[in-house]
């Protein structure tokens, strides 16, 4: 029982940013995943048929492996009519709608969930069966922002039972059970929201490489990610957040937010559902899942995983990611497609 | 109206550090105050009578001002004997009780509250009047830390209600709440938990130079602590907790607690006193509740303050203030002594 097998694990939630960065770091998510949900948010973000066409061929250029599928999605705007959104159904896997500066690059985002603002699109891409995903968050204090935003996921998901709605990285036991009451909610869970709390960041010394948003919550909060996560929940899936900043914008006076997983992600996710002895859930949380809520056909990728000690790299290029320097107890050893 | 005149300042909870730092640092305290109650956290702590003389007498060089005056503090361990404080009593104005590794250098401090433990060095301290300073912090979850601290402060208060137990640098309502229940409980409060929350330090970018321990909690707490400086209780003082670390130790991966704030507290103080129309109650908080509860007379320092815009220096050698280069409308403008 010490070689795992995984089959085209997904990652449901990705930043690969743009230019330099994007070099760097497509390729440590294709070698790994079969495919991931790309996010829109740079600069500007992507709205249009041709910036997502030309995204993901930059993406693809970038990722040097033809077995791994960018599904691209689009910036949610109020203004995008029923007309152009059959026009790019086919192009993207969803749309995501951010609270105006909630997290890096969300400028320009929605800044009334009012429905008589956003109500029309959301019912044009109920009509055409375009996935809503969502970063729900207030613009509250901090520890609150994600507990405040659950009436907005609530009156989202009543007002369009057929709109398939994604909490994006839920952080809380709130979100979790707000999931769970309706059948159209489904959610993505980070790697860190799994295994920190604000303890981590800012119980010891403060650790800047933690610092992301949704901010890391309370104990209690991550128990409850954990308890969904290992069940293997239907409407649950992995996705990374994995938010690459280069070292220098960590370690300053005004620290970006986001945790750099991606490359550590599957060897810690292995390590993790094997300690609660949860390895049978694993292949839902990390594929199946999501290859049922989206009906997407990843390319196949089979990952054999043994119990082998080896220290995580301290950086990639200026990029520092989570564990940098420390020992795992997973290692990738084959990868066939 | 516009000139503000307060008369010998005293911050009575101070970090001055030892050597290289201890020259940066104590000047910029020793020229706007007429004293401070210095934190005997050093490596390793200021435990004998020795220590504490050899320990004020390299403040008085480093100071480089007469009229500044050090009151030294003795880090608590549950086996001083009646005999050994009887000797150092005149040398000291408070113990110091620190959690074993709650904060910055404070290992070796208490590791258990039991009164088996240290009943008998509080009931010495409380016959021979000698004042306890108390880091009041659990080792729980970060937010929760003080709050789970409350029952030991109550318990202390209850058991000894001859001693003066000072609640060091507070940070929630519950402890503003019990410090007014017990007429033996008193509190400092520093001038960033007057100012910040939780959200200042992590809810935009990450400011490490806001880190600090306890750390700062939620608006409704911000709020119960500014609520009881105003007022001007007659058992609470400034006491800065200014705690000055290299630059690159506040920007770098394991970022340490403390907040720099020496320079600049006395004009940011004038300033929020008088937006909260509250510049009568101004000397009580920083001067006269301090000499009423630790029976001081400290050396006359007259300061005039005048509305006039002036920019923060952007360190002082390689330690960053609050507020670097950011703009205080209130500035000293003569010191008489």
């Amino acid at each position: 029982m010490d070689k795992i097998v995984l089959e085209s694990p997904l990652d449901m939630h990705l930043h690969l940013r743009d230019e330099t960065m994007l070099e760097v770091v497509a390729p440590l998510s294709a070698k790994n995943f079969s495919g991931a949900l790309i996010m829109p948010n740079l600069v500007p973000p992507i709205s249009t048929k041709d910036e997502v066409k030309a995204y993901k061929q930059r993406i693809l250029k970038a990722s040097k492996d033809k077995n791994f599928n960018p599904y691209m999605t689009l910036f949610f705007k109020n203004t995008y009519t029923k007309t152009f959104l059959k026009s790019i159904k086919d192009d993207i896997l969803a749309i995501k709608m951010y609270p105006d500066g909630a997290t890096t690059n969300s400028q320009g985002g929605v800044s009334s969930f009012d429905l008589k603002e956003i109500g029309q699109t959301l019912q044009a891409m109920s009509d055409l069966g375009i996935v809503l995903a969502i970063h729900g968050e207030s613009n509250g204090f901090v520890m609150d922002r994600e507990a405040e935003f659950i009436p907005l996921y609530e009156q989202i998901a009543q007002n369009f039972p057929n709109l398939k709605i994604i909490m994006e990285h839920i952080t809380t036991k709130i979100a979790v059970d707000t999931m769970k009451k309706y059948n159209n909610l489904h959610a993505t869970i980070t790697l860190h929201h799994l295994l920190i709390t604000l303890d981590d960041l800012a119980g010891g010394m403060l650790k800047p490489h933690l610092f992301c948003k949704p901010i890391a919550k309370r104990p209690e909060d991550k128990e409850a990610l954990l308890a969904l996560a290992l069940s293997g929940h239907s409407r649950v899936m992995f996705g990374s957040d994995s938010a690459p900043h280069p070292q220098h914008k960590k370690e300053s006076c005004g620290c970006a937010a986001g945790v750099f997983t991606a490359p550590i992600a599957i060897e810690v996710l292995v390590s993790l559902f094997d300690k609660h002895n949860s390895l049978k859930t694993l292949p839902l949380f990390l594929s199946q899942n999501a290859q049922n809520i989206y009906q997407i056909k990843p390319p196949k990728k089979i990952l054999t995983l043994e119990k082998i000690d080896h220290i995580v790299p301290k950086s990639y290029t200026d990029v520092i990611p989570m564990y940098a320097g420390e020992i795992l107890n997973y290692k990738i050893t084959n990868i066939e497609v």
